[in-house]
């Protein structure tokens, strides 16, 4: 198959990217390369030493002789969308290409802003470009479990069955998300299902749990080809941050009592499921909801893992407890179903003591490179600003002008 | 009280800022004048001849020797928001400043990104311009009963009770929406319940339905203080519509089979309401939802009620059935709950002979304002891009710019 992958060169995206053409897809990566610039504005970096898109790309060439096409720009500008659209010709379009930490949606007005209009936007401008010019192109999209919040009730994969003074109707699963972030992703979610049902779209809208890992099949081939590992308290995800934390001897930042329970997955199943999303497309009309996420953990119990993974290595791990930066249940009922991608054919990679030691692996082996004064939480979810210890300076796509109509 | 109403030159602010002063309440209109700006961008204008908002204010102080206090500014440039709340120190804002047309969010991408972008950024800058500087104040928000859709179970006002597997919780209502305007309103109220749950900040979300009429007792003192009264196909509400049409003889354009079932109400009673709105505000955290509509009707019925009123006045009133340019259910299950304004006190002017009655009489009046070629739909739901027959030009808020960081 011919697909695109927007933000291909981010966390997932990349991973995403390398698994594809590995498996003989033609794959094109659209990418404004903005994920590095939030990077230097934050004074944050990934601990792996990342090359840049170019030099990815000529490796994997040289490593596979596989070509992987490249679009550098931002999906906010819809010419440049479209003109990606027309010039590659996809049959499916993977669409990762979106600011997508909750805490830095949360750092204050600016931010929150410029995330819900920045993804708003380019899913807007992605769901324009293919009504135009590719219809029966399959839109891939990641979502977050995120969008769902915490019910009291089992979440379902999108849509809900509801019986309500003696009628039935199955209707949108209600979101309770909880961050600028997830409301973004929110906001998306129903844009799409609206493009779906007015002018038959086909899409896959997936809501993707917290993704752990950083090496998959394809990017272990070269260093060149390494991907991001961000342990900061704004790009990082749980898992990943507690292992760099446990590497340098750095106390596991669990926020409040670690009750919250979220679905976690290995970045090698994001991409397997990516590429079974493709495989089976949606038919033309429907916006189908899979829940991409493997197992269910309490934060406390990864913090736990992660505890006895450092001390098999001699590590010693402490756990802390941080009053909780942001607004969420500390101890809450959750039971999400997942099996739709099983149904299609995942094999789930599930969090392993190997996976574990890999992980903590690269952590001792990018030791150097680990700056601990980026693991405390400094966005508080109740304060309207937040300053980080760093200076940042508040960037936009400049796609988001144009898109508005602004000169 | 001290009422902000943001939006008050428009159709529904500017009755309601005209109400509320009268009722003794300090009222300020907070407006950029762009509702203005969109009908000469669309070559439309409004039936009544609508004076400047200066010569309104003017009036209004001459007549009653009130005096409503007046912010030009666009709610998008936050600086000019947050300057607007710490000078009148509101203790509560009422929020109509939003594009409200789901036409117009129809028309092409353009259209449909300003639409998200102006109504999410606005409100996202209301929520923070209330946290930083009055986190007391009462947000009042219009949204609209067309957020629902037209399910297939019973509306409730804003939250559902949900069995589910043998547990059970209260979720936001499952959002069906049918416009991109639609959805920017759903986009606003996740924003909005988020806020609440964060921050504490208390708001009242109405779900507005179609709104009819024009005169209220306010409005009535004096030519010079008349609103608008919108019958063009992108601005026209369906009753205002069709008593134009009746009056010049025009079919009356019923959009497919007319079986299509909404709320409406008088504008005399969208002002009551959001006095008992603001009279009986949200607790601390609470984002409460009302369903503001006093009665349901099927297109056809409100057809042919023009039709008879019509007949009443010697006329002869066709009833056309165009296709139906929207995508929507032409026949369909509808009952919303509508309670809770009801228990605050509201006492419904229900529609009457009387009222169709003067509604065509202000048509006859101004019959020489009407332009017949606004009447047919030229904005097709399963188009991309819509060509209208007249020229028109982009319009977004310069504000919108500012609001996402760009220069």
């Amino acid at each position: 198959m011919r697909i695109s992958v927007l933000g291909g060169d981010g966390y997932c995206g990349w991973a995403t990217a390398l698994y594809l053409s590995k498996r003989g897809h033609s794959v094109a990566i659209v990418d404004s390369l903005v994920r590095r610039q939030w990077d230097e504005d934050l004074g944050v970096a990934t601990l792996t030493p990342v090359r840049s898109l170019a030099q990815r790309l000529e490796t994997w060439r040289a490593q596979t002789g596989k070509r992987i096409e490249c679009f550098i720009g931002d999906i906010t500008d819809y010419e440049f969308l479209a003109s990606t659209v027309r010039d590659f010709e996809p049959d499916a379009v993977v669409h990762f290409a979106e600011q997508r930490s909750a805490p830095y949606s949360m750092i204050d007005r600016k931010h929150a802003v410029f995330t819900q209009v920045n993804n708003v936007v380019g899913t807007l401008n992605l769901l324009f470009a293919l009504r135009e010019l590719r219809p029966q192109c399959h839109l891939v999209k990641l979502g977050t479990m995120g969008e769902y919040g915490t019910p009291n009730i089992d979440i379902e994969e999108g849509y809900l069955t509801v019986e309500h003074n003696g009628r039935k109707d199955v209707l949108p699963f209600p979101k309770q998300p909880g961050s600028f972030y997830h409301l973004s992703k929110v906001h998306d979610s129903h844009n799409i299902l609206f493009a779906c049902r007015i002018w038959g779209l086909r899409a896959t809208d997936l809501n993707q749990g917290v993704v752990y890992g950083t090496m998959t099949d394809e990017s272990a081939l070269d260093e060149a080809l390494i991907n991001r590992f961000d342990y900061d308290e704004v790009f990082g995800t749980v898992l990943n941050r507690f292992c760099v934390q446990a590497a340098v001897g750095y106390p596991l930042t669990v926020y409040g009592k670690g009750g919250q329970t979220r679905g976690y997955l290995d970045i090698r199943d994001t991409v397997r499921c990516i590429e079974l999303a493709c495989l089976h497309p949606a038919k033309p009309g429907e916006c189908r909801v899979f829940n991409q996420f493997t197992e269910q953990f309490r934060v406390l119990e990864i913090a736990q893992m992660v505890q006895a993974a450092g001390e098999k290595l001699g590590l010693d791990v402490e756990i802390d407890h941080l009053p909780d930066p942001r607004v969420e249940a500390e101890e809450h009922y959750y039971n999400a179903k997942h099996s739709k991608l099983t149904d299609l054919g995942l094999k789930p990679h599930l969090l392993s003591e190997s996976l574990l030691d890999s992980l903590m692996n690269i952590a001792m082996r990018y030791r150097d490179r680990i700056d601990q004064s980026l693991f405390a939480p400094q966005v508080d979810w109740r304060k309207p600003h937040n300053r980080r210890h760093r200076t940042m300076v508040m960037t936009a796509g400049e796609g988001v002008g144009e898109a508005v109509g602004l000169p």
